[in-house]
């Protein structure tokens, strides 16, 4: 590597050689343990199903500007992220994750060791979960970089091809998830009320830590995988908990699969709030749905540092990441021992499913105070249309 | 349908509303034959893998202003040519193409009659290989629109799970291609030279028959699924014959899968030109190769219409998106017989394969005076860079 390739653009290095690059940084973080198939460098990238499964494909693109902003995220977590939120399906299909394509849109103006640190991000997840990045595409994006990614899983192998969907809700199961809501809503609320982290001049919450950038950046550099795996409720939240909840989600591929084996049949993930998300269910199912604000697995700590808007976080914020599902109490039963077998986070109950109302939005909350309150409008829309 | 939504645009329509519509175009042009999978709608889209076959990934990404002008082609066009540069990787690959994801950057500008031509294009492709568009994502992209797609293919079920690939050409391997060359750079050309076709003033080119955009359009209305297939060597080829080669390339699936009965095992698609595609086979398999000039499959029409540029746009031009593949001439014979029993071209032979040069680049043209020319430089960089 010679001495200036720190400012090297993708336009002086050029395609060809960017791929090389790119596929040695994803060699250094690949573990021992996956199986190399035939990937980058042929016309497709060939993989064996493996017998007596089903198989699954799922495709999100992250657009810089839209998705993310590069001056609120470092490139490692960006390329956690890309990929997180595609292994964040396969993970609400109760699936095993399989392979990875990703397209890359570039400006030309990147820095290699910017995009470096992207797939060392990509690849350190993908090696977590045993994901080959099989292959993809660089383009030219020349307003903006985009991430375009496609994961390929199969049902687990003691699963006998069951997987998780979102049409076989029934009035009588309860509704769960398998973690905390609202914290990376609450990241974003943060860096957007702030800026990007190292300007902050004072801290936005008064009882707030504030990490910057560069601590977050060290941080990082000494537990690449990430430090918030399942927080626990009565957690003492900080700042870097919230950026690190919203710039590293993490898919909960285990969960998925403790999902299928304790028989629960429906699933999705929380990427758009759980109000959104649920109407979705909701709509595949149709049935109606019936939230107990009361139950709302928010952190005590968060509800502090938020009095006024942690429901709002946690119902319509977004991004938590964390699998929504619905089952019989006593499928609910099976998965809470398996959960405590696995050391996993114990089901949170936060409603029940409802036959379809006559009229009026599917989803009623029902408020600590005894009131009912009807839910209407629906997940974010990218054209602002509904 | 109200009667003004010609005029409308994604951002007046929604991001939701979109979807259900795009979903509508695709259902219209499905084959009946087409098996239904549970696709858009859920996290993944699910397949059942056919037991006993390996299975293929490839990814494309096509983004305006590089890959296409939209003031150049058609949307019908745009979507299938989208589709069909990810198809043609499969050809190469041997395999039968399952599912297709789309994911769509867009303005937000475009007028929601175009995209459901764009589907309707993507669609109608998609059913003639019984390919399934199984889900994808629709994200804003501000400045430009971006189709990224990526397909799913598995060994053809007769073919005991043979592929082909790029690294198994070897010293007395004969090298061929599965049709013409230049075509598709030719169209190319002239719509660099002349700008959009309805936009011509006089002939380009003095002998070529000129068809407007508008005269085109009801062509292809009346001959949806492309009326190029394979054209006669001595074809009388026209602007038509041209512009149809660069909007609307033909995956050479049926033709891919003869190469695998026919015990061919290398095999690419010619996407960036011969010699730059060329160039790839050679370094992955370790080989050189020999290209005979006056062997190229360029049509006399082409040759005489393009007297000073034909070999160029035979050689570096790109996007023909012909099988270019290299066996031993028993294997090439088998194949021979092939094709004729099944109405496909016959293979044309360019050259062979020989041991890598001891030094300097691996490809050498014989010109038709008897001489030889070492081929340097590559395929197309998008960055400029080499």
């Amino acid at each position: 590597m010679s001495s200036d390739s720190g400012a090297q653009t993708v336009a002086t290095l050029g395609e060809f050689a960017l791929i090389d690059r790119l596929a040695e940084a994803l060699a250094e973080v690949r573990a021992a343990a996956a199986p190399n198939l035939l990937g980058i460098g042929d016309d497709a990238a060939i993989w064996t199903p493996t017998p007596n499964t089903r198989a699954v494909i799922t495709t999100d693109s992250l657009i810089a500007g839209i998705h993310f902003r590069l001056d609120w995220t470092t490139w490692h977590d960006l390329g956690h992220k890309a990929l997180a939120v595609n292994l964040s399906d396969i993970a609400a299909m109760g699936a095993r994750p399989r392979l990875a394509t990703i397209s890359l849109g570039l400006t030309g103006q990147e820095r290699v060791t910017d995009l470096l640190d992207l797939y060392r991000g990509l690849g350190t997840l993908a090696a977590q979960h045993n994901v080959i990045i099989a292959g993809g595409d660089i383009v030219a994006s020349p307003e903006r970089l985009g991430l375009h990614l496609t994961v390929i899983g199969e049902s687990w192998p003691e699963a006998d091809g069951r997987l998780l969907t979102r049409d076989a809700a029934h009035p009588g199961d309860l509704l769960a998830t398998s973690g905390h809501l609202g914290l990376a809503a609450a990241g974003l609320k943060l860096l957007l009320e702030n800026g990007p982290v190292g300007e902050w001049a004072s801290g936005p919450e008064g009882s707030l830590h504030h990490s910057t950038l560069d601590t977050r950046r060290s941080l990082l550099a000494h537990s690449p995988t990430g430090p918030l795996a399942h927080v626990a409720h009565d957690s003492r939240l900080t700042t870097h908990d919230y950026l690190t909840a919203h710039h590293r989600p993490e898919p909960r591929i285990t969960y998925g699969r403790a999902l299928v084996a304790a028989g629960v049949r429906v699933a999705m993930d929380l990427s758009d709030g759980l109000f959104g998300d649920l109407a979705k269910i909701c709509a595949r199912s149709k049935v109606g749905a019936r939230i107990d604000e009361a139950a709302l697995p928010v952190p005590a700590s968060l509800r502090a540092q938020f009095p006024n808007d942690w429901r709002k976080l946690a119902t319509r914020g977004g991004e938590d990441y964390e699998l929504l599902f619905t089952a019989l109490p006593a499928v609910i039963d099976r998965l809470r021992a398996l959960c405590a077998a696995q050391n996993l986070p114990a089901p949170a109950i936060i409603g029940a499913i409802l036959p379809p109302p006559a009229s009026g939005p599917p989803i009623t909350l029902g408020h600590a105070d005894g009131t009912d309150e009807a839910i209407g409008g629906g997940a974010f829309d990218h054209f602002g249309g509904r």
